[in-house]
């Protein structure tokens, strides 16, 4: 997850304002640097894309909810998706590890450990590296994705009259953590939407090659989110139409979690209009057996605006996705 | 810090071995990696050099020894020094932070974060992205170091014969640690050497192109067992001398401190004979106002042995360096 990605682009940002204004003061354009911070991954000539995503025990995952090797395995899927993000293939990830000392913690850091590289070889790439370090406070790691994109996917490519595009079902992840949370029985098909996050890495470069995608980005902060964040990249206004958001398919999962809900990791791209009837939407659902969903459209403006159920107006949204420093995030201490 | 490299080479593993194990498992080779898990960095073709360090509060720094944003820059010293180690040019960083929530941590994590950016920016780099998100305990960053080296030094170019050499001045950073354990006042210079890491790019780029340094590392783990990696990585066995070492000149400082005092950051490497007679020594000092002394030789065997002050037989050494999952670290709990 590149430094941008996490703020809350559709309302205030809290306290943690100040230290994304340092970020912004950083200078981050050179001849190397083809796309600086800002996108979901950096790119360095000719074609190398790095991306780096921290998960916390705590704050990212919790023991009680899934396995150490899930959660590492889990960190993976979340830090490739931003590769997938960018129309990226997997190159491999370095890991910092940290684990708390003490023989009650070794075996689950060999699992955590364990579940990182078997999920980097099951995505097809290779454990270049990592540093190994003892934390005061539980497991974490920094996963740093690394990949190639000779055509990287930018959030800033799309134009207006573009309609937007989500793979897979949105609200599953949040929907389990909600249930965690009241102390109800988590679904195994909502639990394995947290647990296992796919990186859409084929899906990307199948639709930046073969459907024309403008611009895309993962969904890891909630669509309302990534929306923004795409709308603000684009400079243009996103339109959603609650009726069309492509669900989970159980009834735990809400509408408000398939709108605001993150870590879901599906894509969100802008096509060109008429993929559906130009065989492009088609064409994808054959090829990966996922759906394919129309959720919107880009026009001249800015910000987010939702169609509600039923239709009517858009009205334009105020909150934000998954803010690690907000709502969902509190609730987990 | 390359995974491997936080190991200790010349003890026992600890419980931590297991994890460890699980790295030596993993698949690390392919066309694109020139480089793998082992050594300073990560090397990717054409000449992409990559490392990740992790710095957290309470394990690698504390915030009543120093301030954030030095905490923050010295994140950054450490980890662009693996690039050093490799005779990398520096292109830049990808940050990870995370930070606590709650007014009394915001003004330290912005600290701690231009901390971070006016280190990268002072030497040269940019800072490329990264990941904000909260702590459960106290400030970390996993920084990702970003270079380039046509021709990479390795920990295991080194060929019997070869003399070893240090640049600067061995044990302050380690004296610095001991005195704030102890509660006894801390010396600026030894202050300064722990706080303020002073990563030796151009040095080692030099040493590279104009004195044909055949292997070398950084010394982050302290030079008896870094110099037990090179001994591993080259197939040799590495005679240091004690009488010789360059130990920080400043009385507090212990020659068991220059020794295996971690987090000098200063670079250790193997030589052709002959450099002090054929003037490549001098030329470094005058080139760079800097100690560069020879410690040691390499010859046929294995591990590291010490040659006693006043002189003798080496005896083999036992014990590792600054392993963060033994001595020192525990004691900072």
């Amino acid at each position: 997850m590149e430094a941008r990605a996490r703020s809350t682009p559709l309302g205030p940002g809290g306290e943690f304002d100040r230290i994304r204004e340092v970020l912004r003061g950083a200078r981050s354009h050179s001849s190397q640097v083809l796309v600086p911070v800002g996108d979901d991954a950096t790119v360095l000539a000719p074609d190398l894309v790095l991306s780096t995503d921290l998960a916390l025990e705590g704050v990212h995952f919790r023991l009680d909810w899934i396995e150490p090797d899930e959660a590492g395995a889990r960190a993976v899927g979340a830090a490739v998706s931003d590769l997938a993000a960018m129309g990226a293939e997997l190159v491999g990830v370095l890991a910092s590890v940290a684990a708390p000392a003490g023989e009650v913690w070794a075996p689950r850091a060999a699992a955590f450990m364990a579940g990182i590289r078997d999920r980097v070889e099951g995505l097809g790439g290779l454990l270049l590296g990592g540093d190994l370090t003892r934390s005061p406070s539980g497991l974490l790691v920094d996963v740093v994705a690394v990949g190639r994109a000779e055509r990287p996917l930018l959030r800033s490519g799309a134009g207006p009259g573009d309609e937007l595009w989500v793979t897979g079902h949105l609200g599953g992840a949040a929907a389990a953590v909600r249930l965690w949370q009241e102390g109800a029985p988590v679904p195994c098909s909502l639990r394995g939407r947290y647990a296992h996050p796919e990186p859409r890495l084929a899906q990307a470069r199948w639709l930046v090659a073969h459907a024309g995608a403008r611009a895309g980005l993962d969904l890891s902060d909630g669509l309302a989110g990534d929306a923004g964040h795409m709308a603000a990249a684009s400079g243009l206004q996103v339109i959603l139409e609650a009726d069309t958001l492509p669900r989970e398919p159980h009834p735990e999962v809400t509408l408000e979690e398939a709108l605001h809900g993150g870590d879901d990791f599906e894509l969100l791209v802008a096509l060109s209009p008429g993929a559906e009837s130009d065989g492009r939407a088609a064409a994808f659902r054959e090829r990966f057996n996922l759906p394919l969903t129309r959720v919107g459209i880009l026009r001249a403006g800015r910000g987010v605006a939702l169609v509600a159920p039923g239709g009517g107006e858009p009205v334009a949204l105020t909150r934000g996705g998954w803010d690690h420093f907000s709502r969902i995030q509190e609730d987990m201490f």
